[in-house]
């Protein structure tokens, strides 16, 4: 018997299935970044990540936060004395004063226009194992969520692989610049519902990843009529909240249900610091449920990703730390605001446009007029050279599960500007050799026809 | 409609079942502590919480390192330049330095007779998620495991709330001091096997909570031996490895199939620093498996359940600084000893015996003679007795899932010695009224005879 055989018997479906989602471009752009990663003097032409949703723009602003505030940490002699209680503590409600810092700061990046009430934060390892904790609670294995495409490619992983969750893609197109449509969301839940398949829910990531883009009051509004005349869940990813660099203003989804006539028990946030203060290994997630009895089954989940209490320990005292929080901020958005001008600057300059966006660590670039042809094969032909001659990780609309070809998504926070200069002058330089190449080809069409 | 219905239609199955195992008079008893935790001076009626079983018996040396090594920690001046690349560092491979550090610090634990690869260490959010991490690798929804009894509690939300997969229990006996019988798992084979269930596994927890017992090498081999005749699993959970007071030494599964012809693919390690550094805070529980597929996707699992990386860069430093793991360990072991030895000895001179251990932060102790009739019920209410009155949280053998009443298990290494004075000096009390009460009910019979 083969081995691939032998192992389907020996181990489960999930560990023999390929659905986890890793064999996807996003990923191997990944992987060829690690082989040959880029460095300014040591590795000067190896690969630039741009590929990574990152904000490490700020860190000189943390550090010497940490170097002020001994006591905030558990492991120097100002704080050393917590370590027992901190390190002994791991109820899964979280330290209280966690909790509280928190609460405090997801109410602060959303404007100060509304409260979050602390004994609703349910921790979770990261936005990852959020996502997967909202899906365990809401829907059976065979159930679906609506997820408006083009979506962050490891949803797969998150939402569907170990929960048996559905995701229906619905469909976003640039003609109106990707914007979720009430037809296009009745369009997916018809289908599905046809189909027989029990529509769960509707998951909307909101800034955008990948498109940058926020979602305005009334689609907000709308969305949340969608889901209350068929009684399925709303699940908004506002994760990259404190990266909106520049009007119009955020409105999160907890802001709309004020004022509207809603069963708030349909509404969920997923949260984390990950993005928003650029720290992706503290691995905090968060769920905030309106549901009650979501947020306790949410609650005994957390048992499987519980955030450090070291590390909720540092944050409670960093977070709530308000004059910390709010220059760390406005500096955040600053240097996005700027990084963003001068990379899409740069970019217009080559003739290379980006979907028009205020918010995230990305672009979403526009690269058909230099495929071949509009097919799937000609983007990803036109990824592996970028990612192989020009060397810089990006990621292809496809492996964002867009449905129109050419789009790519680049990363600019996650860089020092010595890096987004030299990613420049390698897309400029690639622009003109194709340039080039098509001059060229259309010069020996016309000898031909000569 | 009633809001459950109406609830079970909206949520999941897993958010609306009562499978998380949480109504278990193991979790009510931390409950009462909750609610009136003693403290020597503010609350000396309190409740004593001996139903946690954690190590807190050597935090003095943990902090006199911290306070030596400022560098280990991202959150001091010596260590905030590296503040910036660990909170950016989410690689579910974890800290190379890390795992090299647990690889080492796990062979150590067993005496050095093995070696672990560090390339086969596996995060996850401690032993709780480590085990649903193997569960979900190894068994389909509706696949059964066989778990020797009496076994830890939270095994049902660890292995089987959110996997489906079955827990078979295997009963043990205190005819022999509830040694696992390989006619015990014969038996429960075969009748899972006859009920056509399929066996995926067997999972051991060795030293064994709640027994604080630790298996033979023979017992192991033969352990071994039944696995692979019916090509099926073998997990350890190893968590309580440096907890043997005192002889004899442990013998790790790593350590015998050394010297077997096991096919290795079947086992697996379930690791974790909650108990043997007393760290349950930091939430770090590994996955070692011999079985390449299975630690692949094991890897990929670790992504809900990450370490947070400021936690995996200490203890990287701390666990790899063998002079300090060294004398930690050495006092460690001493201070367990000791504890155990006043504890067990106090309650010998009551006449109260426990079980003949050498591991783990507990006692296992026979209460049967204070039952007022051999049943369930029985041992509920005198459990309920020692919550409320004697204001002890010990935790009732039925909630280990023992098939004999009148087993309790006691925690004693995470209070201080004055507290265990105390909580000896309540067992005495208690038992001399029991003594009295037992007297005077034989008194009276007498009398009604005469």
């Amino acid at each position: 018997m083969a081995l691939t055989s032998l192992n389907q018997q020996l181990l489960s479906k999930i560990a023999t299935n390929d659905e986890h989602g890793e064999n996807s471009p996003y990923f191997d752009g990944w992987k060829a970044y690690d082989n040959d990663p880029f460095h300014l003097s040591k590795n000067p032409n190896g690969v630039i990540q741009m590929g990574l949703a990152e904000n490490q723009l700020c860190f000189d602003l943390i550090k010497e936060w940490i170097e002020k505030n001994p006591a905030a940490s558990i492991c120097t002699t100002e704080g050393s004395m917590a370590f027992k209680d901190i390190a002994n503590f791991q109820d899964y409600h979280g330290l209280p004063e966690f909790r509280i810092a928190v609460a405090k700061f997801m109410g602060r990046v959303r404007g100060g226009r509304v409260k979050f009430d602390p004994n609703r934060i349910v921790m979770n390892g990261g936005a990852t194992g959020a996502n997967e904790t909202i899906m365990f609670c809401l829907a059976d294995p065979g159930d679906a969520f609506l997820v408006p495409s083009p979506y962050y490619p490891a949803f797969v992983r998150d939402l569907r692989w170990r929960t048996g969750v559905q995701i229906i893609p619905v469909t976003c197109e640039s003609s109106n610049n990707f914007q979720i449509t009430i037809e296009a969301l009745e369009e997916a839940y018809n289908k599905t519902v046809e189909a027989n398949i029990r529509v769960k829910g509707l998951i909307i990531t909101n800034p955008s990843n990948p498109l940058g883009t926020i979602l305005d009051k009334d689609t907000l509004k709308s969305l949340v009529n969608f889901i209350n005349e068929r009684n399925i869940h709303l699940v908004c990813d506002e994760i990259y909240t404190a990266t909106i660099f520049r009007l119009p203003h955020f409105t999160s989804i907890s802001e709309v249900i004020q004022d509207m006539d809603s069963n708030d028990d349909l509404i969920h946030i997923v949260y984390s610091l990950s993005k928003d203060m650029g720290f992706p290994g503290f691995r905090v997630g968060i769920v905030y449920s309106y549901n009650n009895e979501v947020m306790s089954c949410a609650r005994k989940m957390s048992s499987f990703g519980l955030v450090s209490s070291q590390t909720q320990y540092l944050l409670a005292a960093m977070l709530s730390d308000d004059d910390f929080v709010g220059r760390f901020l406005d500096e955040s958005l600053r240097r996005l605001e700027c990084r963003h001008k001068i990379f899409t600057e740069g970019l217009k300059e080559m003739e290379i446009h980006c979907l028009n966006s205020n918010a995230g660590l990305f672009c979403w670039i526009n690269l058909r007029p230099l495929l071949k042809e509009s097919t799937i094969e000609a983007e990803m032909a036109l990824w592996r050279v970028i990612i192989n001659d020009v060397k810089l990780n990006v990621s292809p609309g496809s492996s964002f599960h867009c449905t129109e070809v050419g789009w790519f998504r680049v990363c600019f926070a996650n860089i020092d500007d010595d890096t987004v200069e030299i990613a420049l002058q390698r897309i400029q330089k690639f622009v003109t050799k194709k340039e080039r190449e098509v001059a060229t080809v259309k010069k020996k069409r016309c000898q031909m026809n000569l």
